[in-house]
C-alpha cells in the first residue's frame, strides 16, 4: 500500500500531536509535582505541596503514565514504518492502540476534572460545610497548580484528537458494505 | 446500499445501547437531583440536598442534557431509516453526530469524575485543611449520591462505546489508500 503525499502529511501531523501531548503531560507533572510553598501561620511553619490533596497525587501519576504510553507509541510507530504492508498482526496492534488511546484520553481527562474540582474547593471554600478556602494564603502555589491543570486539559484534548486519528486509520480498512470485513 | 443481517444486528445493538445510556442518565439525574435528608444538629434542623455542592448541580445539568441529546439522536436515526442510500448530507450529519457523541461522552465522564471527587471529600474529609467529613451525619443521602455516581459512570462507558460505533460507521466509508476520499 503506497501512501499519498497527503497521507504522509497526516502521519507527520499525528507524530507532531503526540510529541505535543507528551510535552504538555510532562509539563503538567512538573508544574503540579514540583509545586511547594512554605508559610508561617500562628508561629508554626506550614508547607503546602501537591501531596496535601489526593486528587493532585492521582493526577501526577496519571499524566506520568500517559506520557510514558505516548512515548512507547511513538517508538512502536517508528519501528512499524520499517516494514511495508498491513498484516493481520498490524491490525491486532491497531485495535490495541485504539483501545489504549481511548482509555488513556478518558482517564487523563477524568483525573484533570477531579483535580480541578479539588482545587476549586481550595480557591472558593464551601461555607455550608465549614470548609475554609486556602488559596488566599498559598497564592503562588495555587497559581502554579492552575497552570498545571490548564496544561493537563490541553494534553487531554490532544489525546482525544489522537484517539480519533487512531480510529480513522483503523476503521477505513473495513468494508462499508459487509460488517467487520476487511477490504 | 443494502445492509447485511449482521449489520442490522449491530444497528439494533447500537439502538439498545443508546436506550440503556438514556435510562442510566435519567436514573443518575433522579438519584442525585431528588436526594435530600433532614437532620437535627445542635437544636437546628439542617437539610442536605444536591444543591449544597456545585459539582452535583453541574452533574445533574450535564446528565440531563446528555439524555436529551441521546433521545434526539434516536429520533434522527428513525427518520433517516426512511430514506435509502448514503448522500453527502448523511455524511455531514455523521461527522456532526460523531463530534457531539465524543464531546458528550467526555463531558459526562468529566462531570462524574468531578462529582466523585467532591463526594469523596464529604466521605473522608481532609484533616490537613480542617475540612470535616459530613457523611457520618447524612448517611442515607450519601449512599444515594454514591448510587447516582455509579449509574453516571455506567452511562459514560455506554456513551464512550457509542461514540466508537459512530466513528466505525463513518470512517469505514473512506478509502484506505487515498486520504479523506470516499469509496
Amino acid at each position: 500500500m503506497r501512501a499519498s503525499r497527503m497521507e504522509l502529511g497526516l502521519s507527520e501531523i499525528s507524530v507532531f500531536l503526540r510529541l505535543s501531548a507528551i510535552l504538555f503531560l510532562v509539563l503538567t507533572a512538573c508544574l503540579v509535582g514540583l509545586d511547594a510553598q512554605s508559610k508561617r501561620i500562628f508561629y508554626t511553619e506550614r508547607r503546602a505541596t501537591f501531596k496535601d490533596l489526593d486528587a493532585l497525587i492521582v493526577l501526577v501519576y496519571v499524566v506520568s503514565a500517559a506520557a510514558c504510553y505516548n512515548l512507547l507509541h511513538l517508538c512502536k510507530r517508528s519501528i512499524s514504518t520499517w516494514f511495508e504492508g498491513y498484516s493481520k498482526w498490524d491490525l491486532c496492534l491497531s485495535w490495541v492502540c485504539l483501545l489504549v488511546d481511548q482509555v488513556a484520553a478518558y482517564i487523563t481527562f477524568g483525573a484533570n476534572s477531579a483535580a480541578l474540582q479539588s482545587s476549586l474547593f481550595a480557591v472558593t471554600g464551601e461555607e455550608d460545610f465549614q470548609w475554609m478556602k486556602l488559596c488566599n494564603r498559598y497564592t503562588r502555589f495555587c497559581i502554579q497548580i492552575g497552570a498545571g491543570l490548564l496544561s493537563g486539559f490541553v494534553a487531554s484534548l490532544l489525546m482525544a484528537i489522537l484517539s480519533s486519528f487512531s480510529a480513522f486509520y483503523l476503521f477505513r480498512h473495513y468494508s462499508a458494505k459487509r460488517f467487520l470485513f476487511l477490504k
